[in-house]
C-alpha cells in the first residue's frame, strides 16, 4: 500500500519541509537551559493549582468531568474578558473564543483566513511554532524585518506599494507579536503601531495579533493594536502560559462575532472543560496582581542579571537589543554560525536556539541567537553567559 | 469592512451549513436526559482523578505544567499500546498519537486525507459530530445504511462496482463505528467485517474505525477492524472519554507511522501535558479491569431496564435494534416526525436527540429517534421511556 497516494496535494507540499518542532537537539543534563522558553519550576503555582483543583471538584463534582455543564468554564471567559478590559480590551461573550494555548489559536486563524493562494506578512524572525503553522496552509510570505523598534512599518509600507502598483495580489493577513517580541525581546514602537493600523486599514489586511507575553512587562505596559482599533481588523491572541502554567492549555483569540464563529466552527476538540474550570478555580482564589507583579520583578531582575553578564563575557563582536518585557534576548554574533556553534555550547554545557529556526529563510539567521532568561535562575544565567563566552572565543 | 470577503472559498461552503452541535435546544429543569451521551455522574470517578492529580504533582512537581518535561506524559502513551494489545492491535511508540479525545483524532485524519475534491463513505446514520467535521473538508460523501448488523458491505461493494463500471472516482475513506454504533447501537457481524477489508484491499481504500465504544460489551468484545489486517489500511481512532472521564479529552489514533507522523505535523495545539499526566497517574492507580467491568454491568443493567421499558409502554408501531453494548438505543417510529414531537417531548420531561442529525440527508431521519441510557439512572430511564410512550401515543 502507497501511504502518499492517499495524501491530497495541499498537505503533501507541507509534508516536504522539515519536521515540526525538531530545532533542538535533547539537552545534556545538567545543562543550562538558556533555550528553554518557559518558566522556571519555582515560578510555576503547583501548590495553588493542586488547591485549585481539589476546591473545584469539591464545589462541581463530576460537571467539570463531562463535556457540558460545568459552571466554571463559562467563569473562565468572564474572567478573561475581565482581564482584556485592563488593557481596553473590550469583548462580549461572542468575542471570545478559548484555545488549548495561543499556538492552536493562530492554527484556527490560519484555518479560516489561509488558503494556498493566500499572501500573509510575517516578522523576521518571528515565532517559530507560528512559522509551522503558516507553512501548513501557504507557502506564499512577505518577511519583513524587525530592529529594536519592532516590525519596520515603513518597509512593509513600502513592499505593499510597490505590490499595488504593479497589479499583484495583496497580502491577506499579517501575523506580528509587537509586544516583547519571540525571539527579539523587541516592543513595536506607539508610531509604528498607529503606522501598522493605517496600513491595514489602506491596504485591507487583518492582523493577527500575539500577545502571549504582554504581562510580563518590566516597567510598564503598551497599547495592543486590538486596543487602538473597532474596525474589527486585528484578531487578537493571548494565552495564560506565560503567567500561570504552559501545561493547562489555555489560551483565546479576541475578534469580532464573525471571525469567533468561524473560529469556533473549525475547532473540533470539543473543548477542555476540566482543564479550564481548573484555570477559573485557580483564578478566583489568586490575587492575579500580586502574582503578575512578582513574575515582573523576578523576570526584570534575570534579564538584568543576564544583560550584565552579556557585557561582561562577551566579546565586543557581539550585539543584542534590551528587551522591556518577556522571555527573550537576540543577539547577533557577527561571523558565527551559531547552529554550528550549538554542539560546542552543549559540551561547554549551556544551550540557546540558534537564529535560523526563527526565519522563513533560515540563512538570515545563521548569525543570531535566542537566549531565554525565564528558566535558568540568575546564578545559572551568569554561568550560562560565562560559558557561551568561552565558546564564541 | 466585509468579514466575508476575507475568507477563502474552502471555509465559505462550510460556513453555509447549519451551524455545528446545535442539534438540542437547552434542556429543561428536571428533564430525564435520555438525550445525552455521557456518563451518569455516579459513573465518574471523581474522588479518584482528585487523588490523581494530587499524586501527580506530588511526584512530578511542576513537570507535568510545562510543554514537556513530565515522565508521566510517557507513561501514558505505553498504558494505551498496552490496553491496544488487549484487543490484538500492536503498535509501537510512533504507530501511537493521543489526542484531545476521539473528535480531534477524527478531525487530523481529515486534515491528512480530505480535501474538496475527495469522496468519503459514511455509515447512514452515523456520528453527528464526525458528519460535521468531514463536512468542513468535502462535500462528496457516499452514505450506506446500517441494519441490525452494521453496515451493509453488500451495498457498499454495489456501489463501489457501480463507479468503478463507470470510470468515477473512488472513495479514498471510510469512516465506520463498528462496535455498539453511535447511534444505532448495533454492532457489524464478522462476516461483514471481512468483507469490508475486502472491499478496502480491492477497491484501494483507508478505513476510518472509531472504537471509542469498544470497551462497554454486556457479553463479550468483537474484534477491531485493525486487528484483522497488517496493511496499514485501518486508522484506528479510540478515547478514554466513555470508561473514565469526556472532560480530559484523552484520545488516540492507531496508524502506520507514516500517517501518525503526518497527523502529529497538523496537530497544533502543543499538546496537553496535565490532563495527559493526570490520566495516567489515574490508570496507574486503578484497577481498570475491575472498573470497566462494574461500568459493563452498569450499562448492560441499564439497557436491560430501557429495552423492557420500550416493550412496555411504547406502541407497536415502534421498533428498535437491541444493542450488545455501548450507550444507544435507536428507535423508529413509523409516521412520526421525531424533530416536531421533540417540543412535546421536552414539555412532557424526556429528552431524545432526533435522528435528522445523524443523517447528511437530514430528511432520511425523521421517524428516528437516538435513546441513551448513559446517563439517566433505571428509574428515570423507565419513567422516562413512560412519558415517551404517552408522548407518542
Amino acid at each position: 500500500m502507497n501511504v502518499e497516494s492517499f495524501f491530497p496535494e495541499n498537505i503533501k507540499t507541507p509534508l516536504k519541509n522539515d519536521p515540526p518542532g525538531e530545532w533542538m537537539p535533547t539537552l545534556p543534563d545538567k545543562c543550562i537551559r538558556l533555550s528553554s522558553g518557559f518558566p522556571a519550576p519555582t515560578l510555576v503555582p503547583v501548590e495553588q493549582l493542586k488547591a485549585a483543583v481539589i476546591s473545584l471538584l469539591e464545589e462541581e463534582q463530576d460537571l467539570p468531568l463531562h463535556y457540558v455543564g460545568s459552571p466554571k468554564v463559562a467563569k473562565l471567559k468572564e474572567q478573561i474578558q475581565e482581564m482584556l478590559l485592563e488593557y481596553n480590551i473590550r469583548v462580549s461573550g461572542d468575542e471570545l473564543l478559548i484555545t488549548s494555548g495561543a499556538c492552536q489559536a493562530i492554527d484556527l486563524v490560519a484555518r479560516i483566513l489561509i488558503d494556498d493562494s493566500t499572501i500573509i506578512v510575517i516578522e523576521a524572525p518571528t515565532y517559530m511554532e507560528a512559522l509551522e503553522v503558516f507553512q501548513n496552509y501557504t507557502k506564499h510570505f512577505i518577511s519583513i524585518p524587525i530592529d529594536e523598534h519592532g516590525l519596520q512599518t515603513k518597509v512593509l509600507e513600502e513592499v505593499l506599494e510597490e505590490r499595488k502598483k504593479k497589479g499583484l495580489t495583496l497580502p491577506r493577513l499579517l501575523y506580528t507579536i509587537p509586544t516583547f517580541q519571540n525571539p527579539t525581546g523587541t516592543t513595536m514602537s506607539t508610531e509604528r503601531r498607529k503606522h501598522v493600523m493605517k496600513l491595514a486599514a489602506n491596504y485591507n489586511f487583518l492582523i493577527l495579533e500575539d500577545d502571549a507575553y504582554r504581562e510580563l512587562f518590566f516597567d510598564k505596559p503598551s497599547i495592543p493594536l486590538k486596543a487602538m482599533e473597532r474596525e474589527g481588523r486585528v484578531l487578537y491572541v493571548g494565552s495564560l502560559s506565560k503567567v500561570v502554567t504552559t501545561g493547562m492549555r489555555i489560551g483565546w483569540v479576541a475578534a469580532t462575532p464573525e471571525f469567533i464563529t468561524a473560529l469556533a466552527w473549525f475547532k473540533k476538540d470539543l473543548g477542555h472543560p476540566f482543564a479550564q474550570a481548573t484555570m477559573a478555580s485557580f483564578l478566583e482564589n489568586t490575587d492575579m496582581e500580586t502574582r503578575l507583579n512578582f513574575l515582573r520583578d523576578t523576570y526584570k531582575a534575570k534579564c538584568e542579571v543576564l544583560i550584565s553578564a552579556l557585557e561582561r563575557y562577551l566579546p565586543k563582536s557581539v550585539s543584542w537589543y534590551i528587551p522591556e518585557g518577556g522571555y527573550f534576548v537576540w543577539l547577533n554574533i557577527a561571523g558565527v554560525d551559531t547552529s554550528q556553534l550549538l554542539t560546542e555550547a552543549l559540551s561547554e554545557g549551556v544551550s540557546y536556539v540558534p537564529g535560523e529556526y526563527f526565519f522563513l529563510n533560515r540563512q538570515d539567521g545563521k548569525e543570531f541567537l535566542r537566549l531565554s532568561f525565564s528558566y535558568a535562575n540568575q546564578q545559572d544565567i551568569v554561568e550560562g553567559i560565562q560559558k557561551l563566552g568561552n565558546v564564541i572565543k
